[in-house]
């Protein structure tokens, strides 16, 4: 019986209808998160409420088809999108009736919009490209937190007196250059500091330049390798490679000197 | 006689003089346009006035022309590019009286411009380029759009009494948060909810990472896209491929193949 | 004798050391020009006013080198770097004792350190590969000057009346629409209109991704030049083409055809 | 017993915890460097106090267990990282007591955290590869380098008298026209010089144009740049080459045209 009902939520799962419908009601979903941002009358806010555990039940018995309608129950969690879904509706579960506790309730049903990602195949592709790409990015990434970590440890030694709100401490002071690699307001921080050291336009000019460069080399590698996975995928379609047009050219040598021999050997 | 007119008028529309008369025409008419934005004598008014009544006439002209000229009327309305004239030609023509409505007879005029693109061949030929570079990119945009949905929503619940002007509903927070990805005087914002939520700049930091993130691989899509386009049209040029070489490769050893048995049967 | 003259100016045309002094002047100038904007004491003032005249005479000499030196003086004037050297000497060399004039005759002046890139071949190279680039971009120049122009008509047209600063008449707009496009303080001017037409943002949003589209197209548009002059380049290096490898296999086929034919002749 | 020695510590520099501890050590220095940023209690400051000896001593040993146990003493101080770390510790060894000189001590101790990129190897070749790219992009920097140059000279010449504080020599004007290349608050200077010289906005457009020309022309080189040696590195994989390919095909030739000829011979 169990088998029967496995079967028929695998129907269910697979069915286009439900995926479509799967999407209407995200799509609902978050609408009703846009609506609730703007003032709404005692009507509308009890509608929502309404709606708010319409979806709830409806993602709960979704996620249950799935893990129902799955074989392999072990390794439906070692999903990361699985998992991803599960919190959401889990947390969206938890009853909340501390007022205090509303903007939380709120900021996790918010989430419920990323599960677009996870339901639409071409988004999580492209998720998944992005995040295999991170990890060759690392370096570059470390390279520009030290950068970041040095000059924020020398403007917070230097310029903390001139202005503890931008280079109070180091931490202060990233969040300042970070400021200053957006160029937001950037000359302004520069002409403070360079009343008092007038030479501190150096440091600016270093900063801006090293992290474009940093940044320059992030781009480019990202490129390349992009380029590189094109290059792969090219090669792998369907052509001969140039090293296996000369091997059949070789066997083609030996071939014709094996005629050769032969034809001196007739003679 | 009307295939006589027809085959006339077909003459003068693949008329290369005609064709730059067209171009001449559209280009005083921007000109005209232009010259409307400043304070203009009566004099120059009425003249603008008249000026105005005899391109109208002249662009009806030339759109009759080519429909005449055109074998295949069924098809005419096909062309994206001639129902694009065709309403701008027609709007031009509902006579404004009201002052109320005389913007808006302005506003339609000035798209006038834009038949600049649809007479040019060059500028026809780049639109279409880059209109059919758009739904590839759809994924990423949509990815965006949930970005900014996300975080819309989630400024909207925290920020939106610390300054409902820029928080104030969904939409409000859409435009801010465009304004914050065009690095303006964001960190004016990011100050000001930092005063009551300190941690907030983890909310301004991680959206413009997943945002330049984002805007990033749609760069790289367009770029890759542009690329695998030019090698499809290298490939296409005039070169054999590496397996029609290795075809013929093969072709040569069944021949010395032959001759090889040919020659052992000689013995 | 002149042509005595001539061989002996050639080979100092084309002496090393001449060369290095060439330079060496130019950076001279370029040093002197910088400091006559600091505020300088008399006898700085006045040795200043010997080092132009020597400068100047030393230009005046340089060029008559050339000019004597070169074999085909009608081509002389037909190549542009000689025609701005000759034009930058020659201009400099007119007396002006008018006060009013003495600005016009340091503007002239600072034009003499651009003989920097008419003197260093590589500069030469590089201004050249970037004016050889720029007709192939001009469609995408022109579609953004109708872009610009559309919009600064319409912005014309409806916001006049709320700041004649930024949009009094088309050629202001315009400029201000250039501020737009590189983010400078462009939601002061968004939320102004917005207090009157609260839908303005429309306006500004459509144009922001209008040209950053059409900027990207003429990113793209170079790289992908770029590229193709790359491998047009490599494939003239030395290496044999497909077809041509396709014509040698090709030989070889009808060579072992006519070798079959004997031999079947031989029998 | 040295050479005793020089094996014991060259058996420890290789080893993997030893290099971890290394990293582990310069991370802790920089956290301490960081702490210091803070107000800290007189009880921390001491403790920090102790670790900066700590540190200082454990930087001195290891760099003397590198020197020692390196075989090629002379050429130890050709190698830059090798320098680099050197002077890094020896300075540290500088005592200060002098309370002005206190900010450089601290200063100097910054500069141990880029000891990382000395000690993990992959940031060394990033830093490597980046060094090599530089004197490839020399004349691009040149060029951007003369265009600063030349529109300094014109701003500090015309806009000297409008705001001495932007344009009062080539030297502020050169750091003004930085602004303006990162777009922060251009158009105030601009507004500023307009009202005296309503045509100056010439002057910024140009600028703006040029650098962003001269900008993206270094882009590209860079990307060329890394595609060539992409490029170069794929050609030497273990395929062979066109022309390798055409004499293996012309070796064939020969041997059928041998063959061909032995075969009139027998007839």
């Amino acid at each position: 019986m169990y088998e029967k009902l496995q079967s028929k939520l695998y129907h269910l799962k697979e069915n286009k209808i439900f995926e479509l419908f799967v999407v209407l009601v995200i799509i609902i979903s978050a609408l009703e998160i846009g609506a609730k941002t703007f003032d709404l009358s005692e009507n509308a806010l009890s509608f929502t409420g309404i709606l708010d555990i319409l979806i709830t039940l409806f993602f709960l018995f979704e996620i249950s088809v799935r893990f129902i309608a799955d074989d392999d129950k072990r390794n439906f969690f070692k999903n990361g999108w699985n998992i991803f879904d599960t919190l959401v509706v889990a947390i969206s579960l938890i009853p909340i009736n501390d007022s205090e506790m509303a903007l939380l309730a709120r900021l996790v049903r918010v989430f419920r919009v990323l599960r677009m990602v996870s339901v639409v195949p071409e988004l999580r592709v492209l998720i998944n490209s992005l995040l295999k790409a991170l990890p060759q990015l690392g370096y570059v990434v470390l390279l520009m937190f030290i950068i970041f970590y040095i000059y924020a440890a020398i403007g917070s030694f230097i310029f903390k007196d001139i202005n503890p709100k931008l280079w109070g401490d180091i931490a202060i002071s990233m969040l300042t250059l970070f400021r200053i690699m957006t160029f937001e307001d950037w000359t302004d921080i520069q002409y403070e500091t360079m009343e008092v050291y007038p030479y501190s336009w150096i440091f600016y000019l270093t900063f801006i330049f090293f992290t474009a460069f940093a940044f320059l080399n992030m781009v480019i590698g990202i490129v390349v390798n992009v380029m590189e996975e094109e290059h792969a995928a090219q090669r792998n379609v369907n052509e001969p490679s140039m090293s296996e047009l000369q091997n059949e050219i070789r066997e083609l040598k030996s071939l014709i000197q094996k005629l050769d021999k032969n034809n001196l050997n007739t003679l």
